[in-house]
């Protein structure tokens, strides 16, 4: 190519106003769920559905192929960052083409739609009011899943968005068999042992305090809050409009003592990955997570392997005391880590312990997978629903609102999103491990509540990554190791037999 | 034209996505001054760049040229509102054609620096910091004047931005007879008259009590918080992303009892307009005011004409007693009354009573034309900002926070605007003088605290207008008269007349 430079300098500027449109998308999103008046919704919807189609216009221009293929084939000396970019942005123009701009305005108009149906009719428990929306968004992904391609199920198309290279083929063995081991794991606990003593965790837990308490602690984690902020709304998320502007949002509940610290972590885990992009990456393809399963592996390494700890618990005990005074004073350490990790099989996903966690994922793939493949129609949701619930977690439904409408992902139509989450816990429990050994000292950091060196360990192997590396090949040079179940249930069996003694 | 229908259809698609576009700027640019962490500053200027760019190309198509000039000479029977809106756009499109795009995305960028730096600046009262960014944006809007064209001063370009059809011939003689007769008026107060007793003032006034008054005030005023909402910033405004999405901003000070309240109200009127147009222009051109002046006049009357009136003061003194308790439980509704039309020249305009408001604009609009005509060096801003607040105003300048550093609009690159907050306080007397006669029971509403009836005159009369009428054309339609000093004046002089004596 003659003129590399300025190619190069074209393409660079063209993605970066892709990027800035996308932030503003991100923008009305996160305002819609955590500002907007309700009234605004129609018009919300109307943005939303425009900046979509701008970008995806924007991003599929028919110049786009030519400048990306011309880049790519260029004899010009290209440095390793800039052949990722090129290729990285190639594989998403490749995927974006497939979809038609009338799709993509049609998909964000039906998700803000059934956004606001969703909220509603989870308030009065109504799954009627919110059937039609779903049944629209069902549509929408297998159209979806149509215009990307697929081999074996549509499904695989689907689960391509959020991890890439994962299929159900590969899942159904894998959330089978963690399935039954953790089925094995919470049958145990539950036939042989007696449950801690936790009469103390009811009662009435003051908002605001609960509130200062998770950012305090997530100053602790390392949030930069002059690069972010937290919000309430009604499901917790992250989102970005810049790696030095990142927002979590996370939700209080009286009755809660430990379900916002939680949140909050588990937010703050995200946001630590997005806040620990590279400068240079920047509106860029390169500054954004791996795949949602390393996403999720961030997340829940502090929500649960860090918060959910003994080490952790020493540490903050006397601090979650002073925030609610005469109400914990005689609660040990051990109380709050026996407290927090109880297992007890329950309704909503979210608050679910790690033992019973995944058996919530299994529910959510096997209905959505025959939803996609078309075994099951959206009327009969709930029941299916319902009826697992019985037999992966032998409890029943008492009604929808804490049944099928108690997430969010459907109305948003992201259909192969729940599966990441499991993957979360198994990547998370295999880069803790290799963080234990290259940190020997890990445990007493976290108990002087220095989380300094995990943090910079986590940045230099993960964050600052981006997208440079698949999911395989980061887990494959952080751990040594390709991506497996092995460290996860090792963690759990050690955590609840110390626990439980069983 | 053979399918005019079809025409018409592209049209509005065209331009309601025009308006998706706007909508999403104004909340990139509300976040910015309510909710953005710091460090976000320098990726929200990239993106407001790219947006306005993308917006301003949006608009500026050349098939915009050829559609709106088919639809205007069509043959085809147009109705009234069709009519009015393809007039309107077309007069929006050929000024919009005037500025090319890399100007505007240069012009958004700079704004977004200047913003950070001289929110930063008057924090520090450092006006060298601000200097450079103020350099930029005055040489921004003198070739922004340029692009536009203009006859007398290229202060009329920017003018026409704001205020359709007014010029500095104009407004040079208006402001100067304001400015005579406002000067008159305050030197007679201050000569002959002792203040007010108002020591009771001097507390501290709890700023959450101060917060929740002025929502109670919205409220009553017909603001509907399920379209809108309060927020806090550092300097109050009102932006709409839609009419059922209205954002009002205010802020407490814990030393002033009023000033929540009076901001609260003046961004309420301006709220009460958005809210108030019609659901059928939504998306398009009509759904917006006719000038700032007129905009003004909604902000002022609620503000000053209303809320400094003693009907409303017999209304809300139990209640604002009871939102400070034990705090003012001996001053009546006559003390509130005196105290908050105190004429007292000082160094905040927003702050400054009605008597010598204007004369903060007139020492603006003289600095602002002298240095877009060339006539003063941005260098020499506080100097010239100085020596005027002494001329018009009798005060010294401690610091320029409090001086040239108080006001964000020039940071916006807003030259031309001030003037139509004069402009306002005319159109306000004129058009309530109008309601008076209209509804001669006007001030027992008032005094019972039942604003329908003055909010259902404005919405018809104005708010549900949009931008179908000029100003002239409003005000002659509305008030019989073309605009004009006198009711305001009529009003100054009755008001301080009954309360000075003089």
């Amino acid at each position: 190519m003659p003129d590399y430079q300025a190619e190069w300098k074209r393409f660079r500027q063209a993605l970066n106003e892709v990027y800035d449109l996308r932030a503003a998308i991100a923008l009305l999103q996160w305002d819609q769920e955590v500002f907007m008046p309700p009234k605004g919704a129609l018009a919300r919807g109307c943005q939303l559905a425009t900046l979509s189609a701008l970008a995806h216009r924007a991003f599929t221009a028919p110049e786009w192929g030519e400048r990306l293929d011309k880049l790519a084939g260029a004899d010009h000396a290209i440095s390793t960052d800039e052949r990722l970019l090129i290729a990285e942005t190639r594989h998403d123009y490749l995927r974006a083409t497939r979809l038609p701009e009338s799709f993509v305005h049609a998909f964000a108009a039906a998700q803000s739609a059934a956004y606001e149906a969703w909220a509603h009719a989870r308030a009065q428990s109504d799954f009627a009011a919110f059937r039609p929306h779903l049944e629209t968004m069902v549509e929408l992904a297998r159209q979806k899943a149509d215009y990307l391609g697929y081999e074996g199920s549509p499904y695989d198309a689907l689960l391509e968005e959020y991890e890439r290279g994962m299929t159900v083929a590969q899942l159904r063995p894998l959330l089978a068999d963690l399935a039954a081991a953790q089925g094995a794991l919470a049958g145990r606990i539950a036939a042989n042992n007696p449950q801690p003593d936790a009469g103390w965790l009811e009662q009435e837990w003051n908002e605001e305090a609960q509130w200062k308490l998770t950012c305090r602690v997530l100053r602790d984690m390392g949030f930069d809050f002059s690069a972010g902020r937290q919000d309430r709304s009604l499901h917790p998320f992250t989102t970005n409009f810049d790696l030095c502007d990142v927002r979590i949002t996370t939700r209080t509940n009286p009755r809660e003592l430990f379900s916002a610290l939680t949140g909050s972590m588990h937010e703050g885990g995200h946001a630590l990955y997005e806040q620990g992009f590279l400068e240079n990456d920047r509106r860029t393809t390169l500054a954004e997570g791996i795949s949602l399963g390393i996403h999720e592996s961030q997340s829940r390494m502090w929500e649960n392997i860090i918060g959910k700890s003994l080490p952790f618990w020493k540490r903050y005990a006397p601090i979650v005391r002073q925030a609610f005074p005469g109400q914990l004073d005689a609660v040990t350490p051990e109380q709050f880590y026996a407290a927090i990790n109880r297992v007890q099989p329950s309704l909503i996903r979210v608050e679910a312990d790690e033992c019973t966690y995944n058996l919530h994922i299994v529910l959510r793939f096997e209905i959505e997978v025959a939803l996609i493949e078309g075994d099951l129609a959206v009327a009969d949701v709930p029941g299916a629903w319902n009826e697992k619930m019985r037999r992966y977690l032998g409890i029943d439904v008492p009604d929808d609102a804490r049944g099928c409408l108690q997430d969010i992902h459907w109305a948003h139509g992201s259909m192969g999103y729940f599966p990441t989450y499991a993957l979360g816990n198994l990547y998370a429990a295999q880069l803790f491990e290799a963080m234990s050994r290259d940190l020997p000292e890990l445990w007493s950091f976290v108990e002087a509540g220095d989380f300094g060196p995990l943090r910079e360990w986590l940045r230099i192997r993960v964050h600052q990554v981006g997208r440079r590396k698949t999911a395989v090949a980061l887990l494959q040079d952080v751990t040594g190791q390709p991506p497996s179940a092995g460290p996860f249930l090792a963690y759990l069996t050690r955590k609840y037999e110390s626990l439980y003694g069983s």
